[in-house]
């Protein structure tokens, strides 16, 4: 018969509209039986010890015509890297690997090595740069040898957004960092960063920012289209790109890309970041938010800029 | 001493702000003395014939900040394609093959073939497609066994659009074609002639269609950013994209480009381009004006849509 347990599940009450709220997600308990069913050989019974709060959640939570598979109402909601626990293999559990060998590495290493084609001395801006994936895009664009400056920030001017753009310069080794939310043109401020303009731009943001980078845009430059968190929440209606004519005449290359097509370059990127985590050339903070109550709240703080790196909920420890 | 002769010119009078108007443009009377400068071995001297009439143009006649090389006042703005008769050289001309052989040909060409990244069977959708590079793609389109459809029109409900859409099914062999003009909804009207989407965007007019098209994009779809008619003239801001989402969910690669910096591709391109001519199964339409008075009205009309093919304007027949 197996164990019967009961267990938590944030459930997706409302589709989201504009802004995630309270009241979109809530928590459920449930049972169910700890065992697998019958005829499944091979099967392997998991358990959610973490969660990963993405930006790309939101996109799933909102009723809208995009190829992707949206979440349904009244189903769960918040599960993605399930990290195993199994009932008949061994798996080793580390959650720096998890992240720096999983989705947020591969996803750095993919969008920068693959998408921007970088150069040994080219100019390369991140924004949300302090994020999971940026903060790893930094530092592999530091390895290319290039110049790299990164954004970051938080809704309100504060200690904390101060201490993300610390980070970003003294321990991920960015040559320069910026509050973006200190900034009233972004255009003057990447002026001041890339007087000769901009080789590669690792976009996590999208919007505005997108529009200034396009001014600053040098010819046959990159951009490599990874996320969009400034036009998930908070908006009516996503802000317009209008200098795409930048594009054109800089002949830049823009293009969006899904880590999850490019898995057949994994063997390739192990053998470029297992000897850099050998010799600690590569470095990682992760923002841990303890408990499944506390997921919804993890969420709501990510599209505040209210984390530091890659965002994980501890379901349980083991 | 050689002969003194006198000659017309077309001279920008003032940057053009918004839309191009007649007082933009003068036409001056100057003279000049017919002989190659002492010391100059090997110098040819050129007699234009023809002034080829680009879109681009109006880009380079406004007063602002983008990587070209712009006009400057009361200088001479509208010489292009420089036919040349020689002094001392013996060149055939052939406006046919100065066309599909020249820029509009090697546009068609690079644009489609490098950025587009054709295969067999994909769904190709052309912009501007009446237009100098608009129908040769699609007959390159046709050539790689892919399914095109082109948009054509002009500012007015016309017989002439009329006209333009039926030389792009029953001239150049398009699929399908529709005036954009007589659509209320691009997004409806590209569901209609893509209703599986589209692979492919030869984008000739930016804004508004780049938008539409983006919604009907499919997974890895290229867009050639060639021109951006629809946003060079008669607008105080150029459109917003608001919808470049879809580029990152549907893995978009969007790039633009420039002809001139793919020169070393030419010898790959007679290759296709010559057996095809002499076959027959490549053709081509052009709108010429005649003479140099005529080149401002030529250069309004182009845009409002009232040209059909490779605008050009005979400065002399020989």
């Amino acid at each position: 018969m197996g164990e019967e347990i009961r267990y938590k599940q944030v459930i997706l009450s409302n589709y989201v509209k504009t802004s995630v709220k309270e009241s979109d997600l809530s928590l459920r308990t449930s049972k169910i039986q700890l065992k697998i069913p019958c005829g499944c050989d091979g099967a392997v019974l998991v358990k959610n010890l973490y969660l990963s709060i993405d930006p790309f959640i939101l996109a799933l939570m909102k009723n809208q015509e995009l190829d992707l598979p949206s979440f349904t109402l009244d189903s769960v909601s918040l599960v993605f890297l399930k990290v195993m626990r199994c009932t008949n293999l061994r798996l080793k559990i580390n959650v720096f690997r998890v992240i720096i060998l999983g989705m947020p590495g591969m996803t750095a290493y993919v969008g920068f090595f693959k998408f921007c084609s970088p150069k040994k001395g080219e100019t390369v801006y991140v924004s949300a740069a302090s994020g999971a994936v940026g903060q790893l895009v930094g530092q592999f664009a530091k390895i290319a040898g290039c110049y790299v400056v990164g954004s970051a920030g938080n809704k309100e001017k504060s200690a904390f957004a101060l201490m993300k753009v610390d980070l970003l310069k003294n321990k991920f080794r960015f040559d320069e960092a910026f509050n973006y939310k200190e900034e009233q043109d972004y255009n003057a401020a990447l002026k001041r960063y890339f007087p000769d303009g901009i080789d590669i731009y690792f976009d996590n943001v999208g919007g505005k920012m997108l529009e200034a980078v396009l001014n600053s845009m040098r010819l046959n430059g990159r951009v490599a289209l990874c996320g969009m968190i400034s036009q998930y929440n908070s908006l009516e209606q996503p802000e317009g790109v209008h200098n795409l004519i930048n594009a054109l005449v800089k002949r830049v290359r823009m293009e969006g890309f899904f880590t999850s097509d490019h898995y057949h370059l994994y063997p390739k990127f192990l053998e470029m970041v297992v000897p850099l985590i050998k010799e600690e050339k590569i470095t990682y903070v992760e923002d841990i938010a303890e408990g499944i109550e506390s997921a919804p709240g993890a969420l709501f703080g990510l599209y505040s800029g209210r984390n530091v790196g890659k965002l994980l909920v501890v379901v349980a420890r083991e």
